[in-house]
């Protein structure tokens, strides 16, 4: 799956910013794959860019019109299945988040057919992926692991490609979840994935490369977690990181969706570099990402001072204060780019 | 998925017993279940069941015929699809553990829907699963892990399951693969489950009962295995077992499919209280299953004993010398029945 760029934006008419938040994280990373955004009447989220009709877009260069916004319910309203006509017949792909396949709602699939156009249901996935080998590959990688589901795993990641990159180390985003896929235009949505490959299709998504190359791959669930530590076990075998770094949200106390109370920092660090040495022997640790919203800036940053002195691992809320202090730990362990 | 029987076995025209071994261990596990076997022209495999006519079996009684046997290539030939059809029209259900649907040859799908019979792919899975939530349910519950895959964790789960019930225990057998399907007549193969929804699939499958009763969960995998590691860690989460069994192998020294040298039984035994903790504090293994094939009686017997006392539990080999010694432990552990 490679979803091609530049970027037209749906909305839809979702009621708040949060529905859209896929169209919003698209923004953050990736302004310049962007050309506009379209909205319906009604709609309340805005990623500031220049709205525009459907067919305005796709004069002005967009090959892809992405669904990010999420109705209520994660139904596809027949109104927006108009819009998804429009763009296809107006001669682009689109690419939606959505839990239906765009292709199974018969209109949208024979505007495809009439036009040519391809259809991407980033939730699904139609690649076919053999086993994980376990075989060391190539290249570096940098794995986020959490002590929960939705603790800034993909932001890290993204936060530390981008961070990597500007300090001139040859770096590329490797995308295991929805969002992540369209925010990189490639990538596989792990969770979806026959759970016989989960190992072979992070093997697929990181691919081996040359020795002075860093793939930071967005990491899933949580080792610790009773729902999904299925998927993050293979995801951290079939990734065979050189370096992982651990995301946190300091003020829950129980794994999201259970009762599982949150494991310790600590634990985190053990077990995965426990089960990670089956595939990559030198795992190790490089630095924690703290999610501080809910503390205030002093909190926030005696907290992280306490959280680094007690790992002996650089510590930073990555939105708040910057990921620099764990691109030095990588210069120092693994050299400059 | 509840397959209904009495059972016809549908051998083919396979070239060796090797070819029939679902068909081989349905006869070996329930015997009771099974009418007969239909043979075509050339057909070298024999469960020693009474050869029949398709149609001979459905008046016998038989309400599915399985297909159990693998044609080269995983393919399933046109000759074969003629005797599905000829049992479909015969009014019985059809079982099949290929890689193929049955449904998706347009023959038997026409076949099924006139006949108005039911159609049962076992490598796949149609259930919707909920996400695993890792509440503690009621009931308890043994699994078999392993040191590799294909080390005799399903027949050490069937053994146990038939020797608990012999000594009075309330016991089922809880299938997580295609032959176990096919054995135990329910389950779910769990390597064909979407990845979100393994430690999901595993509590379905063993669901809540009440505390007298135990069941015996069928182990997929290994925690060491990198091609399937995630899946085995799911079904431990997911099936919370108070009590595992590890499988081994003696002779193998890398892991099946895969260049990964082999855990120790010590690694194993360790890895799994620690991983398995998260759903169950208590959990515990009561005992090591050897597969002493490669070995002499003898040979076998030192093994046992010597592997027996380096970790302070009974050692067997199911197959050679029953599993009545780690009954034994479960009496003295959690009590008699």
């Amino acid at each position: 799956m490679e979803i091609a760029h530049p970027y037209l934006l749906f909305l839809g008419d979702v009621p708040d910013a949060l529905a859209a938040k896929t169209a919003i994280g698209i923004v953050d990373w990736r302004r310049d794959w962007c050309i506009g955004q379209v909205r319906l009447e009604g709609c309340v989220a805005d990623t500031g860019l220049p709205d525009m009709a459907i067919e305005d877009g796709a004069k002005k260069g967009a090959k892809t019109m992405v669904v990010g916004a999420v109705n209520a319910g994660g139904r596809l309203p027949d109104h927006w299945v108009d819009s998804i006509v429009s763009a296809l017949n107006a001669g682009m792909d689109v690419a939606s988040g959505l839990h239906v396949r765009l292709g199974s709602i018969a209109a949208i699939a024979a505007a495809a057919k009439a036009s040519g156009r391809s259809l991407y249901d980033v939730r699904h996935n139609t690649e076919v992926f053999p086993t994980g080998k376990g075989t060391k590959r190539p290249g570096k990688r940098i794995l986020t692991v959490g002590t929960d589901c939705s603790v800034g795993k993909k932001y890290t990641a993204l936060a530390m490609d981008r961070a990597m990159s500007a300090r001139g180390y040859e770096s590329s985003f490797c995308a295991t979840g929805q969002t992540g896929v369209l925010i990189s235009g490639r990538g596989v949505a792990l969770d979806a994935v026959v759970a016989d490959f989960i190992s072979g299709a992070a093997e697929w998504l990181s691919p081996a490369t040359h020795d002075n190359h860093w793939q930071v791959v967005e990491g899933q669930g949580s080792l610790f977690h009773p729902s999904f530590a299925g998927v993050t076990m293979g995801l951290l075998h079939g990734s065979q990181p050189d370096a992982f770094i651990v995301c946190h949200e300091p003020t829950r106390t129980t794994m999201r969706g259970v009762s599982t109370p949150l494991p310790s920092i600590q634990q985190v660090i053990d077990f995965t570099v426990q089960a990670g040495r089956l595939t990559n022997p030198d795992i190790r640790c490089i630095g924690i990402a703290v999610n501080t919203m809910a503390l205030n800036e002093d909190e926030a940053w005696t907290f992280l001072a306490k959280v680094g002195e007690d790992h002996g691992l650089p510590a930073t809320d990555p939105v708040r204060f910057g990921i620099d202090v764990i691109v030095d730990k990588v210069a120092a362990e693994f050299g400059g780019p």
